[in-house]
């Protein structure tokens, strides 16, 4: 029921992955919706087999405080979902909606990995290279060095199972190379991270973000979330500034015309669709959070980055590195 | 004696400036070298009437300590230009070299306006509409809600003075627009500027920022050099991105050569160097730190956005209206 493009467009991206994938879902949502939505989307009755309904009378709003959706709306989609996952009944749930409460329902009902003191929101960014997994986006503003450690951890788990990195390279957020260099915060989490077993590279500053030369960025969830947002807005900024600068000659629209494949792969390659989902990590279980904006493909492609998370275990990974490197807190 | 490009860029810079603006100029260095890179920009002794030199023997690395490098380099071009600017002997300093330490030096030479606690730098973004100014992007990585506050009047009077607003909409950079999202330090510093005399908008999200639905966005100096340098980032990642689709064919590459117009105007529209160079708010007098990378026409930019602020008695406007808010920290 998330998603700003209405059920719809998750259905189709639901149904896209059970066929790629070779997997079972379940919708959740009101049972008599879900059923217009799959004869809509082309999937009648006979096609059902390997999906499933799971009847939720309730939906948390985007502007919802997260804290008071799970407490009242106990029978909306990520309650019931994540009830699902708790019993074993599902593997992992993919929300497109409140990210929030859709973190504060998973926390509620799959409870915490072994050691992890906060879970976080991490997200997938596009590079020169191959992309890179960014902790926290979001889910913790005010961070501790151990939490910014442990997302160092986490987020090495879900790039190794991801992307097949042996040993991730991991940079810290910044406002220089230099150790001496950052707040109080970043000082301190750069000396935890020197000590430990993982593979530390040391600062890094925004400019390198996108130059792929790390696997893993660190950051608390105020300084995430706004470098998210800040690359989504320059990202639609920068196109339409410069479909603006095309449509003022025609030989500037006939030249656009011919570009069209090269700024379609380009758009391609930074579409934050194509990358799918946000994990939640330091969850007992595995949940997905995907843009509001969402579209059937990149519905589908965050169903496969919960399916990689499944099959590679990613939460045995975190729990055993975690065991490795106790900080003890 | 800044900048990544060599004094012979800067100079070239500030020859435009004394041609466009009707000023003199007054070139920090070694005498020896600047005659030279004069005589080889162009400009014979003959042709020196508004451009003065003045002796420094030493300059400031981009990698050295800030407090270090001003306390043991006094004949260096900051040191001597803030010392010029402290005797009224120049009206502002600009400097593409080392920011930490021509901020340093800039306190140490000028001292603080009134009643300010702490200076900090401003940049200025392209945005969708008018440039907004951002603040701080780098001075302060450990700041109280009181700096952010007094943030938010200096880049307020600096927006005023560069772009003739007479009540520049404030916005506050958090991750949520909601005034109960963000940090602490959001928290507060929302309550302050919404009891103060200022034309506050409430929060703005990371994605808000190239919208350019506000005048000055505010937060503090390790928030606001992520976004810079991420920014920065981005812009030349993706412009690497779309290079490299484009040579894979050849009817891309036409129509790239048919469209470069839009794509050069498009390119000044986001480039830094159209409007120059960041100034340095809070300080007793005028300075503006240019990015390293800066051309001749970000130099002679840089120039005009400290004409404007000399012109328009910046101070002068910061000291009311901080005495108009008084926080009495």
């Amino acid at each position: 029921m998330g998603g700003d493009r209405g059920p719809g467009e998750i259905i189709r991206g639901a149904l896209l992955a059970v066929d790629e994938y070779d997997l079972e879902t379940i919708l959740l949502g009101p049972r008599e919706l879900i059923e217009k939505e799959l004869t809509r989307a082309g999937c009648p009755d006979s096609g059902r087999r390997r999906i499933h309904i799971e009847h939720a009378s309730q939906a948390v709003g985007m502007e919802e405080s997260p804290v008071e959706a799970i407490r009242k709306k106990k029978d909306s989609t990520i309650m019931v979902g994540f009830g699902l996952v708790k019993q074993g009944k599902a593997d992992a749930l993919v929300s497109a909606g409140n990210s929030g409460a859709t973190m504060a329902a998973a926390i509620k009902k799959l409870g915490r990995l072994d050691n992890v003191i906060r879970p976080g929101i991490a997200s997938i960014f596009p590079t020169l290279k191959s992309p890179v997994v960014i902790m926290d986006v979001g889910a913790n503003v005010e961070c501790r060095p151990q939490y910014l450690f442990q997302f160092a951890v986490m987020a090495s788990s879900c790039a190794h199972v991801l992307f097949g990195n042996q040993s991730p390279k991991i940079g810290l957020l910044s406002i220089g190379e230099e150790a001496g260099k950052g707040n109080t915060l970043i000082k301190e989490t750069h000396d935890l991270l020197k000590k430990s077993s993982l593979d530390y590279a040391g600062n890094v500053e925004g400019r390198d973000v996108f130059q792929g030369n790390v696997d893993v960025i660190v950051c608390d969830g105020f300084v995430g979330n706004i470098c998210l947002k800040i690359s989504e807005g320059l990202a639609e900024a920068a196109m339409k500034m410069l479909g603006q600068e095309i449509k003022k000659s025609l030989p500037a629209q006939l030249g656009y015309l011919l570009a069209r494949k090269a700024f379609r792969d380009f758009r391609k390659r930074v579409d934050y669709a194509e990358y799918g989902g946000a994990p939640l990590l330091g969850i007992n279980g595995i949940g997905i959070i995907s843009h509001g904006k969402s579209t059937a493909l990149a519905i589908k492609n965050a169903i496969k980055v919960a399916v990689d998370m499944v099959d590679n275990r990613v939460n045995d990974s975190i729990v055993a590195t975690l065991a490795r490197n106790n900080l003890h807190p």
